[in-house]
């Protein structure tokens, strides 16, 4: 049997708010066996980038990373959150190794162009490196994902933190049993956007595709579940979605996602 | 016979001018063997500190790093420049791991209190776990630390580059035979600072002495050459201070310092 690897990926306000990012990783540390964590950038990279009057690029109503902003987000993911986290999570006793894609070429991605638009340094995920993430982990290190990668040419990239928990969950599947958990401030899958009580207990490719087409689930949760689905038709045993207390204390009020 | 590990140091205009960081660079990845990179911070976060309209704190004359700059310094040194360092490394096919200490709590710091006065997140070494770094080296992956450490109680620390390379340096001797090199624009410890060609090839512990008393080595040459002799009496084979292109060219106009 193999052994059992946790992944969670935290963002929204367990990212933005610091008492609750505390309370999160003093819960991770306690984790008993292999885990991994990956966090998204949160409210501080739009702060600081207005703090240097750095205006938003769109094209076509989507965000364009320029190279500026691409250094503000290299700065606030991989310097500033990345490191504070890796920090608390020693105090809390937790081996953490800090990671971009770049470190140990984990993550190799390529600039993101669709349909004649570039997009700017956004990146679109080409390969993860198991055998060094597996590395770390026999090494009893806690490996901890911020959303930069590379694309071997010696560009950095910003990459969609759920993608990335997505896609390391996937291609660890071969030498571990992969639950992979979305943290943030909802209780999980909603019915009712507007009613945290409206957990969807459980949910299935099957019961997806009828939510999904009933218009039960709104825009903004599609492209996660679209990960979810995806890691799980990759190996991936379980996810679950929701509040990170109810997850990591094992409570029931999340979503549970299986095949 | 101990394996052979190189250790080098950037700090100056090869960390400032990002031609020659370039071309540092794909020197650096052409050494053959283990290797070890530890980057300085350069200019950069002065710059950001500036555009930020963050006032220098001094007291007595000397810097103090507050909380907001110790946010630029781990934005900058552990984000900007690491991650940079790392993927340009990748692109010269070494595979480059960005570290700062907090990471697998490779170096343990504490803040700098001296004779009550408080400088601040400034952090002074407590131990570097060499185990772990020789993990990483012996995965075939190449260490590049920044110069920010942690307290294990989950504070980050500002630290001097030249003192985690020593200490790094002194802390793998027990393993490896260790040859630690100073890189920066200068050809060396010179006789006369204005004089680029007045290298002194050799040094050792005496001469050091005897150019110290007679005021030959000036004042912001003194924590370099500590930190060297502190690397040289802890078991480091050998260190080189001088150019980065005649270090790793093997050329022969640099300073050479023995015990």
């Amino acid at each position: 049997m193999k052994e059992k690897l946790n992944i969670i990926k935290i963002g929204g306000n367990v990212i933005n708010d610091s008492t609750q990012l505390t309370s999160f990783l003093r819960n991770f540390a306690t984790i008993k066996g292999l885990k991994i964590l990956v966090h998204g950038g949160g409210r501080k990279a739009t702060e600081l980038a207005a703090k240097l009057q750095l205006e938003p690029k769109m094209i076509e109503g989507r965000r364009v990373t320029d190279e500026a902003n691409l250094d503000v987000v290299t700065m606030v993911y991989a310097g500033l959150l990345n490191k504070n986290i890796v920090a608390q999570l020693q105090q809390n006793n937790c081996n953490a190794l800090g990671l971009s894609g770049a470190d140990g070429n984990v993550i190799k991605a390529h600039k993101r162009i669709v349909a004649a638009i570039d997009y700017g340094f956004a990146g679109d995920i080409d390969a993860v490196d198991s055998s060094v993430i597996q590395t770390f982990l026999e090494s009893k290190l806690t490996p901890v994902f911020c959303a930069i990668t590379h694309d071997k040419n010696g560009q950095l990239l910003n990459t969609n933190a759920d993608t990335i928990a997505a896609e390391v969950a996937a291609a660890l599947t071969a030498d571990y049993e992969v639950i992979l958990s979305y943290c943030f401030e909802k209780n999980g899958v909603l019915k009712d956007v507007n009613d945290d009580n409206s957990v969807i207990e459980n949910m299935n490719a099957d019961s997806y595709q009828i939510l999904k087409n009933t218009g039960i689930i709104v825009e903004g949760m599609l492209p996660k579940l679209e990960n979810c689905f995806y890691a799980l038709n990759n190996g991936v045993a379980k996810i679950k979605i929701g509040n990170p207390e109810m997850i990591l204390e094992n409570g029931t009020n999340y979503t549970t996602i299986t095949l």
